[in-house]
């Protein structure tokens, strides 16, 4: 059995206002073609597959576009859950008509138990789920955390082993040590809510998503694929890719394929004057998304709007060193701002853009009333 | 070919805030029934499956059950197109699955040339679209109404008409010379958007959706068939149904089967005496929808507070013979009240509820500020 394991997609995600869809249409088809090449007998996607409950129009349609290629055109069989992001009621929409040409959207609890045979391996799909649901499914309300869940869903799935047949988990989950970055939800990965890797030793192969780098966790049969794209700063050094699972390896069963992205984020830590520095700047492809860490202290009027001029993609803007006190010459020069004035000079400095009309007027207002109670 | 023409489910529809979700539930089980009955070959639904371009999950759940029992489970053949209410795209997901199944959802006018043959009959399935859609696939700037392109649409159509086959349109819009109810969304029906019946005259059958009674239109191969259940005080009197086409007869090509409603709906036209004797209220069901027509003219305090503890599910309250002038005695009391408490008597008087905290903050601050600018 060798399959593709991918993760995260998050199709519809923005990065600071900046829509990712070219990039995930981008890593959707080297995901794609890696599959093809690999000649894997499945595609799995362990969760995740849209960025909010209520996706976008262009979201679905994206996403549609995908599944569509991956299992009606290329014939390749898919095999995915619901993740925390995902509402599982719609991202189940057509899953009954789905199973007819092997694309098993899994999005109930008490599905996971019936694996999905493909080949020599049964694959149990796991999606997402809150525990009052595996309260009632195992109808006892003395299921305190995942864990504890998580040791009475393992059982029952080992119950379903059938020895000759390899045993793949497909899951959305914090597994316990793994460590995470910006842009996944930290609401949920809290120590409550992590689960043991232990828990999985019986399993040939433990599928996972919900952590979006793949060094998340260090083990040789447990694997994050991480998300295709860059979703924060935070990854600008990660390497997003897929593994390519062959269960009839022992010891490397899992193999890294790394994708390329199509607008990589790069940290810039510079001084001004370099920054806008013909040599420099041409450097950075204007499709990059650009984080920004300013070494210079100094105050640097219309800062955002000037590098903007170079770097259209600005996602993240920071004083490495922090910003010198003020001097004598600027103090003055502030002394004689009005506040109005003084508030629209601040508000430009460290956003690069003006007060929009109803903000000044908010401004205005606000003032005028504290101007009346100092009076 | 035989088949069984409905439309305008409006899934997730509310009444007065009440879910319609068991009496929308009860129709399809009714529809289902006579569509078994009846043996047809075909279910047409011909728009406006949701009633909001983004539905509740519980309306997705809903509608899928309904999907999946028809075609999944009943193996009937299933044509549908989206309305305005719904969003194309959404709707569409899995649709490229449903046909391996005989489940075909056409929601892109490019589609709606391809017709979808079933036994001796073409199915031209027409979505709901906007003007610029039509625009965009004719290449022609100059489409300035609805009638324009549905001329350009039917001339397209009936070249790919096969003579020895039957020729059924679905489509959902306003008919010129229809007649609607007040639950249809009104914006959509106006002149401009109206399509000529006599351009329509080379089909065979024409199964519309949009307007909500059967009667809308009197055709004898062009049908609304309305929606499954009432949806407005407008519909009481109506009877809700779907049509059994029969293209093989000459003369009464379609006949009507109609539907028991689960809850229907009641005008009371009556006095509050009437309305509260029990020899009266007891005739009245529970779960019976209520438009109250009172025929008394006096004030009556706490009036829509009184009438739910006999009628609790009122979708309407109007005074038939309007109010009586304030007398004498009932002014003096007024006269004593403050401001805010006459808000507040009126309040309860009209809506049968108190203030909320919000409410009366707001009533208070609001009251004195008019106050402020009389002294």
């Amino acid at each position: 059995m060798k399959f593709l394991h991918t993760a995260d997609w998050h199709i519809g995600k923005k990065l600071h206002d900046f829509s990712l869809f070219d990039n995930q249409r981008d890593a959707f088809e080297q995901i794609e073609q890696i599959a093809l090449r690999e000649k894997v007998d499945a595609v799995v996607i362990a969760g995740d597959l849209y960025d909010r409950s209520v996706p976008s129009e262009d979201a679905v349609r994206l996403l549609d576009q995908m599944l569509i290629q991956l299992n009606l055109k290329d014939h390749l069989p898919v095999l995915a859950i619901n993740g925390n992001h995902d509402s599982a009621v719609r991202l189940n929409t057509g899953s009954d008509w789905f199973k007819a040409t092997d694309f098993y959207m899994n999005t109930k609890l008490k599905d996971a138990f019936t694996p999905v045979v493909i080949g020599d391996t049964q694959f149990f799909l796991l999606p997402y789920f809150e525990l009052p649901a595996a309260r009632n499914y195992f109808k006892d309300v003395e299921i305190y955390n995942l864990n504890d869940a998580m040791k009475l869903i393992f059982n029952q799935m080992k119950e379903r082993f059938e020895s000759d047949k390899k045993h793949v988990l497909v899951a959305h989950f914090f597994a316990a040590g793994s460590s995470h970055c910006d842009s996944e939800t930290q609401v949920e990965v809290g120590g409550l809510d992590a689960v043991a890797p232990d828990l999985m030793e019986d399993f040939d192969y433990v599928a996972l998503g919900h952590l979006h780098s793949k060094n998340a966790l260090h083990h040789p049969r447990m694997k994050y694929s991480g998300s295709p794209v860059k979703f924060s700063v935070s990854e600008a050094q990660d390497e997003k890719g897929v593994w390519i699972v062959d269960t009839d390896q022992k010891d490397e069963m899992a193999n890294w394929v790394p994708l390329t992205p199509k607008n990589d984020i790069v940290v810039l830590q510079e001084s001004f004057k370099t920054l806008t520095s013909p040599e420099f700047y041409r450097q950075v492809d204007d499709d990059q998304f650009v984080a920004i860490r300013l070494t210079d202290k100094e105050i640097i009027p219309n800062v955002m709007n000037r590098l903007r001029e170079f770097y259209p993609r600005i996602i993240s803007f920071q004083r490495q060193n922090g910003r010198n006190a003020i001097t004598q010459e600027s103090g003055r020069k502030i002394k004689k701002l009005s506040p109005l004035e003084m508030l629209e000079t601040f508000y430009h400095e460290a956003t690069g853009d003006k007060l929009s009309s109803v903000q000044q007027k908010f401004a205005k207002e606000e003032l005028a009333k504290a101007e009346r109670s100092v009076n």
